[in-house]
């Protein structure tokens, strides 16, 4: 009974920290999800440690709140964007997706070498540069209304190629890591399946749902066309992980497919009390996991600071370049939207720390530089949305 | 990230089981929960096991899960009960509390003596006949639309009855187990501040509630009136517990409390989606944790009938007696209502083989009871509401 006791007192306290986080944002004008992370790193454990360390490692029941709210939020996010929409900017987002890698990952390999790394360990602490994690960009585009601008239809386009290529790439440093050479044909193999893993999912799916959504209807269940649309997510969100992806790109392909049901709008109303209910989990632990004793160390600061320019900046000017063809404006959003690495750059620091190649300040250093590009995307982010509030100024041809 | 991966799978394989159970067991007439709860036996440890045993001990992550599934659904159940209603049925409430305590412990007790126990461990084992667990007859009242009906109110107002005294008792009985003797005075202290707990909320916070219900709508966020609710509703259950009460009973008294708001309907509608996606992992848990090598032992098969037997009958007639003003058929509703024993049951079997006073087999028995109660309510509850349709025979004065 004690352990219902003390978790119930953490889910109050975090529910309580993410509402009054939230509401502050909100009233000096910032995106709510900056006053939940803000909450976070206040109630978290370096500072009143209201949530400790040990509460937030993988598989603990806060942690897998918080995924359950990231999954759900991706769906919904899903819900709001058709593939028929997303295909349209396809050329653009695969050049974001595909540029987004590449600039980061180049310009934190020479960061590494640079700062004493041998080149297979910079390419491996380069790695962590790379991963843009999409959630904290899709809730500030859910919450500014702005799901249906071109523009968020090719980040979340170049956010699941980038998962794919970060993936692949994880795979590619961590064998030149272990001394191993890098075998050309399985890394082929696991890229032509995450790419079927997608392209079936995403075609077949809304395929098939298009032409058979009726029979969401058919169970007694009233509310079965939720339930079934939740059960698709779980499983795509699971099979994802399987392939190597991220939990959350299956949860997007979901809501991508139940897009395709005539009623879409009932499902994004009843998706918002569970969004409103899970998803502070997720950005409050986000804010939790900042180390802030690594602003205590001059050197530490000093190299935080470095590294998370090298970072903002590389990632920046990849989904740029990748989206000039969305004009000056456009180009800009989407440069910013595609910042933040969020959990992605953790979980890459964390496999460093554990097989050596990292020290605990470089770790700490990773870990605060993807956090940090989490917290500073959601401000830029809404003052370049409102700058441009109208849709995207006319383009001729978005390709 | 595996950890991330497995969850995954068991939520989906979890939520799915509950929509497939839910749904069969509809389409035979069944409340939907009967379906959950088997279908969770099924996929449980003792048949499937695609739910492993240590998957469901308390502080894992699936049963924080279903924790959350049952707090929610009284904060509902709470929701659709204003206290008014439910102090009209005062007498009512209190006498089918306190009998439907008395007489399944005297029934306990006196089994348990002629079984062989001591009589100090008699007493402890009839400790686990006692306590109702609301959360199987509320989903069954919820499902059916039959909260707004007279009994349930007394069912809902018994269990808050129920639970206090059910924590005394095992008080009591804890004690002289370990030989100690019973503290007249600090007993009184523990029932006061339960029943100051109860009332301060119930009282203090719906006349809050009644006057500044505005200040809900206050904040930025346009789902400001259900996260401050449900804000409330996690800041009691925990409380609750700090009294020595379930959780769900601060959750009902949370709900009850924004049942004072003036569009509660609002938060009725959008409780929806949060029960759909989370009280399936409930009432599932719920059925995975029956043991069903207990029926394979032809002993404790015997022992278990005599055991449920007497559970069912001794709870039912303390209902009966209680609630008599209702009229046969109410009454009938009311003393089954009462019946399940769920969670709590298995919580004093848990505590009874901790401290030796149980053997494997009894406690087994004991949990396997406590299940087996809650599967057999619902099709007897929903069969005797269905009869009497209307809202209960006109009873010229309840009280």
């Amino acid at each position: 009974m004690h352990e219902t006791a003390a978790i119930l007192l953490s889910l109050f306290v975090i529910f309580v920290a993410a509402q009054i986080g939230a509401e502050i944002a909100q009233r000096v004008k910032l995106p709510g999800v900056v006053g939940e992370i803000a909450a976070g790193c206040v109630i978290g454990p370096s500072a009143l440690g209201w949530i400790t360390a040990e509460q937030i490692v993988p598989g603990t029941p806060l942690e897998v709140l918080a995924e359950i709210g990231v999954v759900l939020l991706l769906f919904s996010v899903g819900i709001e964007t058709r593939l028929a929409d997303l295909k349209k900017v396809g050329r653009s987002a695969f050049l974001v997706g595909v540029l987004g890698v590449i600039v980061p990952f180049v310009a934190g390999s020479l960061w590494a070498h640079h700062h004493g790394f041998a080149w297979n360990k910079s390419l491996f602490v380069a790695a962590a540069f790379v991963a843009t994690s999409a959630g904290i960009t899709a809730r500030v585009l859910q919450e500014l209304g702005a799901l249906q601008r071109i523009e968020s239809r090719v980040i979340l386009g170049a956010a699941v190629i980038d998962d794919i290529l970060a993936m692949l790439l994880l795979g590619v440093v961590t064998s030149l890591q272990v001394g191993g050479g890098v075998k050309i044909g399985s890394l082929l193999f696991v890229l032509a399946q995450a790419i079927g893993f997608v392209a079936i999912i995403g075609w077949v799916g809304t395929k098939a749902m298009r032409r058979g959504s009726h029979w969401l209807d058919q169970p007694i269940n009233p509310l079965s066309p939720l339930t079934i649309t939740l059960a698709i997510c779980l499983g795509l969100a699971f099979l994802s992980t399987e392939f190597g992806l991220a939990a959350i790109i299956g949860a997007f392909l979901a809501g991508m497919i139940a897009s395709e049901r005539p009623r879409r709008e009932e499902l994004e109303h009843q998706m918002q009390p569970l969004l409103a209910f899970l998803t502070p989990f997720f950005f409050v632990l986000t804010g939790a996991k900042i180390d802030l004793s690594v602003f205590a160390n001059t050197e530490a600061l000093w190299m935080l600071a470095v590294v998370t320019v090298i970072a903002v900046i590389s990632k920046f000017v990849g989904g740029y370049l990748g989206s000039m063809s969305l004009g000056r404006n456009g180009a800009a959003i989407v440069g910013v939207g595609m910042v933040p690495r969020g959990e992605v750059g953790v979980v890459i620091a964390s496999l460093g720390l554990a097989s050596g190649v990292f020290s605990n300040q470089t770790y700490a250093v990773i870990v605060a530089m993807s956090l940090l590009t989490s917290i500073i995307t959601p401000p830029v982010l809404a003052v370049l949305l409102k700058r441009s509030a109208e849709p995207a100024a006319p383009v001729a041809n978005p390709e």
